[in-house]
């Protein structure tokens, strides 16, 4: 493998990869909401229920990853054998939706934690792996589950409480990424960047506005990355937060037009576009590790595949908190790990 | 900086680092009861009481990590902006002790989550973006505390709840590694080699014996590690592993035993060394993820300094359970994540 020297410089908060990272395939698999949504053709896999046949919700998100999981690698035409690194997380704590999930795969496990924006976390690193000649191939596999994470931070869902405007639907749902230095026979899209996120806190405490509170984190990241590579927000097709909703979205607008950004032409995100919400109340939009990652699989790398966008910025966007630290008055603090992905060019080698 | 080519064999489950990352500097912070144990006189700190000012046992954690980073940047002389990354986390649900700990650093996090093997994962990980290339320094951290972990997975400490004597004592305390790429004018150790670990579930499901849950991993990754690199145990001055505590410590010589690999004469547990057991009550030793995080930075990396050591295997264990997969009856599988640790040779540049 050719290795060009990877580009850091101080004071800078992204990496330029010389040598790029092919996603060479991706699978999702999603609960029956989401396969009732606007990307439901897309899904490689829906749920015929969202127990999908375990006992328990928690297990039921396992065999979200491990199904991930195996249709990437099937997809592929590549062996577990082959795989050098999975990186991985989820929602729960300690992060037992991976743990039970990969296990049966043996392969060496990276766990994660960056809350929704862990899909984030583990391409980014995953892409590093690769393009430092520290493996050939790696996964990367991101899931949640709206029961899970009901149970994991809010209410009991027998309690039927009101949710209200401003809160998320947690998506139902795993992503799976095969990231390789060569792109083999054909390869989806190609990671050419990454803008590691910092913990940003503006003491907002609400838990049922998790996109106001990811919205400075997503500011922060997206206007270092474009900073740092010197690029318009025009440069990019499109810049893809995670899940930061309809409240979300228009605060980041607005904190990014207070520094004289203006994405209103590029941004989408991943919450806004995975549900209808006036048809199927999900309120604020979709959240959750999972729904960066079936978004950015099904739908995302399906338009760079096309052609229609060349390059993203994917900016998924996490709230840092826990029940326990919810409980004890903490405030919500946000974080957003960006990649650049980009179009594989014609005839690329 | 030069940079040979890092060394990835399909089907080993080990990087040799071509590129050596240097320890350049660490601290130690630690609570009273470590405080009168037989390392008393090496940790940086030893809190006056274990709420380190804080109001919560929670808060009081992350303290720690924010304390120990402190202490380490201080003592390499360098300042949090030159810090390219922090890889960092802890045993909590959502890996509170780091967000709320780090975020005022400022510095783009990397959450992690390995149990209590994590502090391996962070300098794994830590390591591979330095010798990659991706950064110039790096800081990787990990915490664990007595009373925010019984209360995250036991039981209330109001309770007073017996103890078995296969249960082990999480220690309050938190180790921060500054890594770079080049050792400035002098560096504590080198890190040359990493062993992922994989999951392991042998299918043991006492959660207050979590040393025999680990000590199958222990095993792989130690295994590995000596196939991987060609070496035999006595090319290791110590075998450490991280909490498997006194139980967990005769199950992992036996299971080598099977192996026909005999490590009787280098291993060492640093759940062992942490604690007097008999005279501190703590039975079958101490665990956390601060536990080889602290005793790595007090007192394994003085032996290399002085000399004593030249080479030694550093494999934190961790425990992937949760209070919810306990209570829903599922195993405790384990994960140790390797890393080979030696000293800096006479004049080397």
């Amino acid at each position: 493998m050719s290795q060009e020297k990877n580009v850091c410089s101080m004071g800078k908060q992204s990496i330029e990869l010389k040598t790029p990272v092919y996603i060479r395939e991706s699978a999702s698999i999603v609960g029956t909401k989401e396969g009732q949504g606007p990307l439901a053709e897309l899904f490689d896999m829906i749920g015929e229920d969202d127990m999908f046949g375990c006992d328990s919700w928690e297990e039921a998100e396992s065999s979200l990853q491990k199904d991930a999981v195996f249709l990437a690698l099937n997809k592929a035409g590549m062996k577990k054998e082959e795989i050098r690194y999975i990186f991985a997380g989820d929602l729960l704590g300690q992060s037992i939706a991976s743990s039970f999930g990969l296990a049966s795969y043996e392969i060496p496990l990276i766990g994660m934690y960056g809350a929704c924006s862990t899909c984030g976390l583990t391409l980014s690193m995953g892409a590093m792996a690769v393009s430092g000649g520290f493996a050939e191939h790696v996964l990367c596999v991101t899931s949640s589950h709206f029961a899970s994470a009901e149970k994991e931070f809010r209410f009991p869902l027998g309690y039927g409480n009101q949710r209200p405007l401003s809160a998320s639907w947690t998506v139902t749902g795993s992503g799976a990424f095969l990231l390789s230095g060569d792109k083999g026979t054909k390869a989806r899209a190609k990671i050419t960047g990454i803008t590691t996120g910092k913990i940003m806190d503006y003491g907002l405490k609400d838990s049922q506005n998790m996109g106001a509170c990811m919205a400075p984190a997503a500011c922060d990241t997206i206007y270092n990355n474009l900073k740092d590579f010197g690029r318009k927000p025009s440069d990019y097709d499109k810049i893809i937060t995670g899940d930061l909703g309809t409240v979300g979205q228009h605060a980041l607008l607005d904190l990014l037009n207070e520094k004289d950004v203006d994405i209103a032409g590029q941004h989408m995100d991943c919450g806004i576009e995975i549900y209808d919400a006036k048809e199927q109340d999900t309120h604020a939009g979709g959240s959750g590790c999972g729904c960066s990652a079936v978004t950015l699989s099904a739908y995302i790398l399906k338009k760079i595949e096309e052609g229609v966008w060349k390059r993203v910025l994917f900016v998924p966007t996490g709230a840092l908190l826990s029940k326990t630290s919810f409980n004890e008055g903490q405030t919500v603090p946000g974080i957003a790990h960006g990649v650049v992905i980009e179009a594989i060019g014609e005839g690329e080698a």
